[in-house]
């Protein structure tokens, strides 16, 4: 088996979310598997000015319907936009973090529980409790799971992550690295089948 | 024949360049026409904060790699960031706005030689007499469309436009809109296909 994609996400990342949904189907077609990198995508976006893109004037309202649309175009059910939005992901983050070094498939599975939370039930995994009970629920140890979120090693591994992350040029989400080739966004992933497929071009 | 296709564009957008290269024969393939709508996005970037992508931090340097990879990737031969970018573009806009409503035919065809001179063979379009003397080798009156870019009743046609697609929602480029659906960025080329088919989902 070739090297995993890389798959770069925040989880207050619609697009990400939708992304999340396709990446491994897409990923087994190829024969490879998927590493999960959650990133806080607040830090990259002090480097490029960007700000949510719910929130800017006309670009907004359109990344409401782009959204809906695009979940349903890439036959992604159920989504729908939280009643909180954006919210802080450090918690999510830390816990798939922390996850990833004991346990790399529960960690996948945890990846997807938290996602659907939020973007298909309107849970607020911004909260620890939270999002440790969505962990629980897949298998994690529930008491281990709501420390690491608090466990200065933890913070320390998800800042260096996003560094790491800034570092090797990623600044959005889902940003998708399939041998050191970047692509940026839910709307790349035909361009990452075919690259997958071909090499390149 | 149903209501045609709006494609909004800016003649700096590398984007904008390898839609268009694509947007008629989509638009013929559902029995549609191309209503071609030159805008200066300038405008459209005030009211969102926007800046040109290869300016941003991180953002640039992937925006480069990726306007060459999708140009390829949609089968759009030869093309290639101009020597100098971004470009002023109220002349090659104001040539295609005065066009349209003497012969829309030739204002298509101006559209495809003014942004093929600048993302093919490197023309700085945005000199008045070298944008000019394009639409001129199409067939256009070479003259009276010197005389357009200057004519103050063609500069206020331009700032009506921009501020009617502003209105609409515009903010990017291309933009596309079908019945009403806006659609941004030459990556949506595949849900436009389907939304035309379909009527939406």
């Amino acid at each position: 088996m070739s090297a995993p994609i890389g798959f770069y996400f925040d989880f207050s990342s619609p697009y990400g979310f939708v992304a999340s949904e396709k990446i491994e189907a897409l990923a087994a077609k190829h024969g490879r598997s998927v590493d999960w990198h959650p990133i806080l995508l607040g830090v990259a976006f002090r480097e490029t000015g960007a700000m949510p893109l719910t929130e800017i004037p006309l670009k907004g309202d359109y990344a409401r319907r782009d959204m809906a649309r695009s979940a349903k175009f890439h036959g992604v059910a159920g989504f729908r936009m939280p009643s909180r939005f954006p919210i802080a992901t450090q918690a999510a983050a830390r816990i798939v973090l922390w996850l990833k070094s004991r346990d790399p498939v529960l960690a996948a599975t945890v990846v997807h529980a938290l996602y659907r939370g939020f973007f298909r039930d309107d849970i607020d995994i911004s909260n620890p409790d939270t999002a440790s009970a969505i962990a629980a629920g897949c298998g994690a140890d529930a008491a281990a799971t709501r420390a690491a979120i608090d466990d200065p090693a933890v913070k320390d591994a998800l800042k260096s992550a996003n560094a790491q992350a800034i570092a090797a040029g990623v600044f959005g989400s889902p940003f998708i690295v399939v041998d050191g080739e970047p692509f940026w966004g839910v709307d790349r992933l035909d361009q990452v089948d075919r690259w997958l497929a071909t090499g390149g071009w």
